[in-house]
């Protein structure tokens, strides 16, 4: 099968970037400890959009030529780029969303490298840290608005869902924007994508011209999940970790659609979190929400919620079955009393502060298999504790999935084997059964192969 | 049935208008000669969008109690709105594409007559008299925009077609969007929906903000095919031959979708200017196309085009089937022939001037039952003549189905009868019978009864 | 004296014009009746901004050559333009505010005569079709702005001024738009420029990108008073009178500087009108200011007042002697009573329909001979009507002074001669004496000759 | 004397400001090493605006009182102000100009600590690195951007100079705004006032609607020469050094009107550069002006140059007396040289990169008593060193003159003492003499004691 690939030449606009003559050497660095490979990935990343293809692995080899530099001009940079997938162009010419995304990379990188990790300001090993660098990326990229007022949705859900559960994502989307709500997703296909797609119609109709889709990925995923262009705010951030926190503390509610093991991951994250004492205060709307074929689907998850973390874990979120008009008007008025939660306590509209995030769900979390052997998957701790760990199993799956790295791993040590109380790892067993026999794993069309084996 | 109604107040927004007292009385005046009646149904049209009707009169009848009026305060003027339809609003707010389309009624009504109706600068008579007002309405709506390139593509097509056919529309307004093209439609739904819904998803992505969607209509269909709110330039013109006159003179290309009479109207008038031998140098993309099911309804029409107007006539279109970037690719391409032509005579690019259209095509056209009956539908008179009759007789149609007018005529005197040519009238029956089959009169849901019989 | 002149072809910018194919035509016709002379003179006007030259007719002479005209472009219209004069380009380019008020010019020379000379919907010879075409004249030049609080502010004065009033007039001008205040004048040198000046710095410190300096002229006075560039809305009305009642409808305080027989016509017609019984509830501050050198003069002008309309025309106003921020601080807080008044009534804010004006300061008067002779200057009849007559006989004194077809009439028949009754006559005479000692009946460096004679 | 003083609360608008906790809390940090002291001693020089005072010192001791804190709330921070000088505000309301200044300052202060100082990523003691620090803080401060052509002149002089001087300084700022030319300065009164005043009266005309107005300052000299609102990019460099560097990096070339000391550094400065040998290819337009009454001033200016750093060094500018438009003529002309210099090379337009600075002139110099007597003042170096030296001497003279630190300084260990050849300190003594005696030292009105003794 061959794939068509364009060589083009492209300037920054509407977000322009000056770069200084070091970065510009940082960036084309391909050294150990140069920036040239991350820029190099996700920029391909970005380019393969729409292309339905959802492993990291694959998309590197496939691009092999693949090759982006930056020159220099008189008015500016310029991306010099070799061998891009030809999806990103129409005619020969880029999508301008993709074309921003590009210049949204270039930014992140940077920023991340020079003025987080390698500065003494920020103390990445301490919870304030690591918030604050979540902070300061997030600022860089022009996500932070003040004098707003609270309307940014998180849309989580699988990349590989239905026909009908795609259009039951749009409509969804739909109810939220005309109700002037912004949304926020993994910018990826399926339910990351369809919300966005309904409310930019719904934004259309409401004439609201500024809109905001905003995307948060990371190096790690987004070969797989290539950001779609509709979205107009992209952030890499640096790990899956500061990603999920990007999520919680920039959104003002989250709707939760069906997916597979990354969802399950979202689920048990935002959970571990609502669970934390200090957090019992903060009002955090959170709808699980489907079509009627998804009722099933949304019970099993409650199950499994209830026998692994409890009652108190299932008061926090509320389901609705095939009613985006209830999900819209739910959600609207569970950010009312965010809203007013914050104005109370002079806490920021664009960043909330106040959410108490365990270093247990901070701490980037590699997923060897060494690491993935030992969790500790037992019911002797607190329960945002076990949904940490839960979260980490979860996460680990994800990777030998659809990450380039984990894909590797499995393929060069076998499956990741997963230990536990046998009361958590038979709910758990089920639950990821039941994604591989729904083909929530991996996109249709391809035989999924289990990348883990549950040890009871 | 119960159908639900809201009262509100609006303010102008983002389009202000500012009125005179003057102007205010003429619009509350109810008396015969007021405006006060096409303001108000206009109004409950545009107020009426996303309800599935097409039927004027029962529009009319079912909201009676539906009341508008103006009130002047400080800061300009308000509308009072009373017993509006409920779908017009999201939790009892009304949509703003919506409440924009209020406004541009109130400009309209106030502007055709006050400037054109009753001002002897305008000889309505003339050929000339008729172009310099739709140019004057056009250029009063804003909707003539200096210092830009042609792109304006027209979509025509019929209101009622298969969901099929509603995604293909979408895909070619995907495809015409993705390269920067505008859209332009009679405004009601399908085949006038799809394809804005398509190109503004292709313009986010591509970060157009201000793309056009324009929408052309007339007091007398309005409410049959409410103004979808996507729309964000609507012009209200004064009968439907100024509409037709406005489409062919702004946009500058045209693409049809399947339909049913009103489409036919509008393929009949486009090539009846087509073929006056001035206009044979023009150079005017037109392209039928629709998805592989469509393909036998686009044979039926070629070959009664064949039967009528002849080869000459088949030359001036492509049929298209199935391939929504070719169709974008094709209109691209003859869109920088137009400008081509434009620029090599100093035409303007905003407006056809030099666009010949016989004033057989401009004259208004009653299609009362004597004019139908008396219209001349012979191969005796030049093409052009012969395509401007046979748009008048499917004209009449449109408006036994769908206009209030038309409907109460058709209800007291009993059906249109058609006279002419064997020749023409067999092929044209076969045509008409062809819509009634497959559903493209009237909405689906409802018994079409034929409001037209014709007599070999 | 060679005056250096420069040939150019400009486009419209920022404002936009499309014109019709009758319109061009109007414009260039130079027939009787045809418009282009007086879009000839108005544009030649405007380019001659900057010469200090205040003779209508010394301009036309000396631009004998002066020619323009439009032509079509794919894009819009172009204006060619040969032999203009030099002092409105900079570096042979066109300064931009001088290239959009030729456009303002084009704009109101054909609305003026298509859509209101020619249009029956505008009763010229009643009191309500004369507001009504200032109305839409003013509209149609997108001058009046719905949502907008009352901030504008009318300023008064001579065209021929000392350098320490000029500067006066700017610190005045730089309080009011500290103040967020918007200036309009007469739009031509002196107290018409320096307010402007002022208010454009202080606009810069404060951040208003939108501050407003709006330029109400007529045919008539153009000439001798160049519109300055600072002014971004450019309004020219068909004659004195429509030009004053626009200044009254539009501005929400009036500030009278020195001048001569221009100003004094302004502040009797505002008086005239301010004594109109009905208007006796409107608020409407009017402040009449200068430097310390100018006490004398304000006194006199008090004083002249006193002697002809009495004192309830003096508590009319408030005489504020060298005080800049004192003049800003009283205007703003009589505008916040107009504005109280009109919000009570529901009155627009940007058009004060509810203030009466008597169709005696309406009518256009012509300063012929036997006009001026017969005013009726006596004082058996009401006061507000006294104040149109001798607001009629500064008119012509004006007109004598610096208007093209005043300077010719004067040539050939001689000195107007005014009558009245000695009460009147008297102060009227030593009030035109002293504007002659005081150079502000013409600019400086000219011996000036008196065109009246006072007839006591 | 009384000063009254006013307190306030205000937000961000405009340029908004988003805050982490822990940068607030560096802010309040009064601590040594914490930010709050130059923090508030920049403010209150920003909100010291108009008052005509030039002595650092004063300013501290005048407003003890003067407290500015942050404060977090729900849309944002918002700054807490008690007891700031009266004339920043009107009516009890802030100036928006001196509103934005504020919010710079928090900015650049918080950027120059934590990003630049205390970030390993800069070298500070490398050239490089230092200039790799200016273009970081111009950039953070959106000064630099690209897509635009070079425009932007720096204009240099004098903060005392007399009223003939400031207007000629209006009428070149006048003629190089009309020419679409941008202003930059130091930002104080006087000859830093006067261009961006004439420039914002000719961008008004020219409807440049982005005119910029770029003030460049540092903590030392802010104080006495208060940012003028009109100023619409301020920003505060750390030290002398960075902003001279800030200012030929990002000017496109420079005008110098006469002024004292500080302009005298100036020169040395630019001359010391452009003599160093990989410079000379640069073009880099540098135009000494005034009216005629400084004609003398320049003629001793350009002595003294002759004399110590001889007729290579007099090649590089061009005196022009007396003649607005030939010196705006002539800027433009060699903005056209740089701009093809820049893009045969493909160099940036918006930082010249290119311009070899000698460590000599990037190296702090603190003006102590010690460092002041070692000068290096001698013949026996390369010109572009002694030069280096000769700006540091009268580097040391502004700070005794206007500097809080300086003036303690002297006050507590008396004058400074300049040491060198005899060639060198009588020319230097004899100019030194000349601004004493031309009052360009300080502000009129004040006895000026020499800060300084030179010994031959």
């Amino acid at each position: 099968m061959d794939h068509y690939v364009v060589d083009t030449l492209i300037s920054p606009e509407g977000r322009l970037e000056i770069l200084s003559k070091a970065e510009v050497a940082r960036l084309l660095d391909n050294s150990q400890g140069g920036l040239y490979t991350v820029f190099r990935n996700c920029s391909l990343a970005v380019l393969n959009c729409g292309n339905a293809m959802d492993d990291g692995k694959e998309l590197l080899e496939r691009y092999k030529s693949f090759d982006i530099s930056i020159i220099q001009r008189e008015r500016g940079i310029k991306l010099d780029i070799k061998g891009a997938p030809s999806n990103a162009f129409v005619d020969g010419k880029m999508i301008k969303g993709i074309h921003e995304h590009l210049f949204a990379v270039l930014r992140d990188v940077i920023f991340v490298n020079d003025e987080i990790m390698d500065n003494p300001t920020f103390d990445l090993l301490s919870t304030e840290g690591i918030t604050d660098a979540v902070f300061h990326i997030l600022r860089n990229a022009e996500v932070l608005r003040p004098m707003t007022t609270p309307n940014m949705v998180v849309c989580w859900g699988g990349h590989s869902i239905s026909r009908e559960e795609y259009d039951y994502t749009k409509k969804v989307g739909y109810e939220l924007g005309l109700r002037s709500l912004d949304i926020c997703t993994g910018c990826g296909p399926g339910a990351m994508k369809g919300p966005m797609k309904g409310a930019a119609i719904a934004h259309s109709k409401q004439r609201i011209g500024n809109g905001r889709y905003l995307g948060l990925t990371e190096p790690g995923i987004i070969a797989a999940e290539s950001p779609n262009p509709i979205v107009n705010d992209l952030v890499i951030l640096p790990d899956i970790e500061k990603r999920l926190e990007a999520f919680v503390r920039t959104g003002h509610g989250i709707v939760v659609f069906p997916g597979g093991a990354g969802t399950a991951e979202e689920i048990l994250y935002i959970l571990g979190i609502l669970l934390h004492p200090e957090n019992e205060v903060q009002p955090f709307p959170l709808i699980f929400t489907g079509p009627e074929s998804a009722r099933e689907y949304f019970a099993q998850i409650d199950q499994f919620i209830g026998l692994t973390l409890g009652p108190d874990a299932q008061r926090r979120y509320k389901i609705i079955i095939d009613d985006p008009v209830l999900v819209a008007q739910e959600m609207q008025n569970g950010i009312k009393l965010v809203r007013e939660f914050r104005k109370s306590r002079s806490d920021a509209y664009y960043f909330n502060w106040s959410l108490r995030i365990d270093p247990e769900f901070q701490k980037p979390f590699m997923p060897t298999h060494a690491n993935m052997r030992n969790l500790h998957l037992h019911k002797n701790q607190e329960t945002h504790l076990l949904a940490a760990n839960l979260r980490r199993a979860f996460s680990g799956v994800v990777a030998g999935n659809v990450k380039d790295q984990g894909i590797r791993a499995i393929e060069e040590y076998g499956v990741f084997e997963i230990h536990g109380d046998t009361s958590i790892m038979e709910p758990m067993d089920a639950l990821l059964a039941s994604f591989v026999t729904q083909h929530r794993m991996k996109l249709p069309g391809k035989q999924y192969n289990p990348c883990y084996r549950i040890v009871k």
